[in-house]
């Protein structure tokens, strides 16, 4: 097989090229949420597949497009990139020490927004596809790049582009868009997502706000209403409420709680990150920490909105009322369920007048730890980061891997640049170059072992 | 008695240049939440004041000033008039037709934030002030100006400076801030006010917002726990939850329920000009639902807010929430009972890591419905409106009515220019001229009579 030496030579003699050209993909802004330059980034993107031979298609979706690259190799054998090349909002403004969509090196890291979620991955991939290149003269396997632009705005549109491009999108196996090393430094096989499910709540009780002396007294409150429709949903024991939530729920195997034993702790560290006390539940510490963390489904309010919110005091009853809710899924669960439930229960509950809107959906989907390719991927980072990965059964998070496990049948790997301080979706976002390195390192090997 | 007919025609010869005088106080912004152009407001009603001759004094509070004016007149009786240049937050800015401090006269009204609460009663007053010295060539009894800045905070410091000042603000009876007509456009005798207990409730889980993937599985959540103790308040049966909440209350007497049965049914019109469907506890309208309106102790969510509230999604775990809560009181509650009661409330269920703070607190008070000076207030509008008053023993409301009652032991009455689609505290807040004359024409009979 290739000859690891000239290939890591070759990419640490050129580290400063695919660096200049990861700081201008950064310094073309494209937030999702906005509408802010994706047109120009997924032409950026596709011209930088296209100059290293790929066949490339820009495919336009209802919303933003999908890039998609193919590149033949030597043996039978195709590896599939799923990366995004939207970015999350850069505000607040005012916390970057420089700008967003100025990449700025210091320290040996490069700033920006996207730096690392996801514009890094998709740089250090088609670098490691250089190395390849300059090393060998050709791709040991076929290469294929799908790379799309909502993956910050829930991936609306991306399972129906996949479900319409099965054969296009063939593959014997997948690397996700993300990755990383924990803060041991050790790398770690993130091997599935947590679903979600994430509506919108409103009450609206009256026309308009009412003096809280008058409508107070004989109006039905819009932020009362909402109140008792939230605590209607969870309790301070945690439990969720809906009707048959948990039915569809799969426990984790003992190999997953095998897997989970293995993992480090975390509990301090996430004391010292977040500034948190104490956790839910009563746990401290400890696998059933970690177990809770990720093998449980949650109803997270991720926001609150009524009435008057300014300094001091407004005497006005709220005409509406409103909460964005975050259900996260696990194996077996799906967000259809939950909204169906969701309704069934306001409507049992009294709760009629709370409408529930869905913002965004996606189903739980996991990889067996197990898979021979999974096993190959933990394999070829060894000789690169000198530790086998930690393998994480499950995360929290949630992302578009359904339709690659699901309808497309394939095993979904992680393996990344991210680092513990990277700062995705907050200010000062940042990739260490030593890692930007070694993930380049990591794909190259995986590409020459795949055939 | 002085010529009524002489007077009536000086007031309505003379409305356009108090229109324009009240139109200057209008644009004059004097948000107190926001402390924005209060010093200038309180310098530009002493002059006020003082052009006509009262002995007038600004008077420094820790808060925003008081201004006071006395001038003396020919009989040994003393009126106090209330009233406060202050006005609350003009926004949402959107919703106005013209801006909230750009006074604009269209179909016989004057727009603008403050004109109806309540710088045209101030006006108003004054423009039967003008109207007396013009007819009679002084003012048949002593009058007294009492303008705070803080009605709209919870007149924070009104208290202590009524305690600080019993002597200078000695007289025989009291004109409260506000009044009007109904919608049967027949003026109405305020009597009392309900007290005020409005906290901010706030809780704090964690130095930064979590992504909900990671934190939202095992940190606690800040807007849950504000649900879950806000929850534990009040349930949809609207009972307040709090120990010995309901223990003083006074329940309304005979009397009290005489002069409610005499009052005009309000439910269509409610539901209508505030675009309600039905009412709280079953109640559809009569006596039940006025008595409800006024005599019952209430607890209102005023605002709610918690992490991501934009369009669509944000997956966050917000790390602070907090909730504006107003609790009305009816005789004799006290503001500083409930603020124990809730303190201990959360304590017992578990809610000690939410904070109260208290921003305004009121006692409840009123006057007797067959106090002479009432009778005075009523008989003089008579003539001016054509029909009796009609008295209602207490208001949904809340105000400083309790150092007048209390300290000072004036009867307080109430007389006004409002009408029920004025909009006070709400965008587009307007006056209308006709009622502006009437009042101006009632006050200048009462301090004619007033002897």
């Amino acid at each position: 097989m290739a000859d690891y030496v000239r290939v890591d030579s070759y990419l640490e003699t050129h580290l400063n090229e695919s660096i200049a050209e990861l700081s201008r993909l950064v310094a073309q802004p494209s937030v999702g949420a906005q509408n802010l330059g994706m047109e120009e980034c997924a032409e950026l993107v596709a011209g930088m597949l296209r100059q290293r031979g790929f066949a490339t298609e820009i495919m336009p979706t209802a919303g933003a497009p999908v890039v998609f690259g193919e590149h033949k190799g030597r043996s039978d054998k195709t590896l599939l990139f799923y990366c995004h090349y939207d970015v999350q909002p850069p505000e607040p403004l005012e916390l970057w020490e420089t700008p967003p969509f100025e990449p700025s090196l210091r320290d040996g890291k490069l700033f920006g927004r996207g730096v690392g979620d996801d514009k890094g991955h998709l740089a250090a991939r088609l670098f490691a596809v250089d190395a390849l290149f300059a090393v060998l003269g050709d791709l040991p396997c076929t290469v294929k790049f799908i790379i799309e632009g909502e993956e910050e705005t829930s991936s609306v549109h991306l399972h129906e582009y996949v479900r319409n491009n099965l054969q296009k999108l063939k593959a014997d196996g997948c690397i996700w868009e993300f990755g990383g090393v924990d803060h041991t430094e050790t790398p770690v096989q993130y091997l599935g997502l947590r679903g979600i499910c994430y509506v919108e709540l409103s009450v609206q009780t009256a026309a308009t706000d009412v003096h809280s002396g008058t409508g107070g007294s004989i109006f039905p409150n819009a932020a009362w209403r909402l109140v008792w429709a939230l605590a209607s949903l969870k309790g301070p024991d945690e439990r969720i409420l809906l009707p048959g939530f948990y039915d569809k729920v799969i426990k984790p195997s003992a190999r997953d709680l095998e897997l989970m034993a293995a993992l480090p702790e975390t509990s301090e560290v996430y004391k010292q990150q977040y500034g948190v006390k104490s956790f839910i539940k009563g746990l401290t510490n400890g696998v059933d920490l970690r177990v809770e963390e990720v093998f449980t489904p949650t109803c997270t309010i991720c926001g609150l909105t009524s009435g008057y919110q300014g300094p001091g005091s407004k005497t006005v009853q709220p005409a509406r009322a409103s909460a964005k809710v975050d259900f996260r899924l696990v194996p077996n669960q799906e967000p259809g369920d939950v909204v169906e439930q969701l309704r069934h229960h306001l409507d049992t509950h009294g709760f009629s007048d709370v409408k529930v809107e869905l913002l965004g959906g996606e189903a739980p989907a996991r990889t067996n730890p197990d898979d021979p390719f999974i096993k190959l991927v933990c394999d070829t980072a060894v000789d690169v980061y000198s530790a086998p990965m930690r393998i994480m059964p499950l995360v929290g998070g949630s992302g578009p891997n359904a339709p690659f496990i699901h309808d497309l049948g394939l095993p979904v790997a992680t393996a990344g640049l991210g680092h513990p301080d990277g700062r995705a979706h907050a200010p000062n976002e940042n990739i260490r170059l030593d890692l930007y390195l070694k993930h380049a390192k990591h794909m190259a090997r995986l590409m020459a072992e795949f055939e």
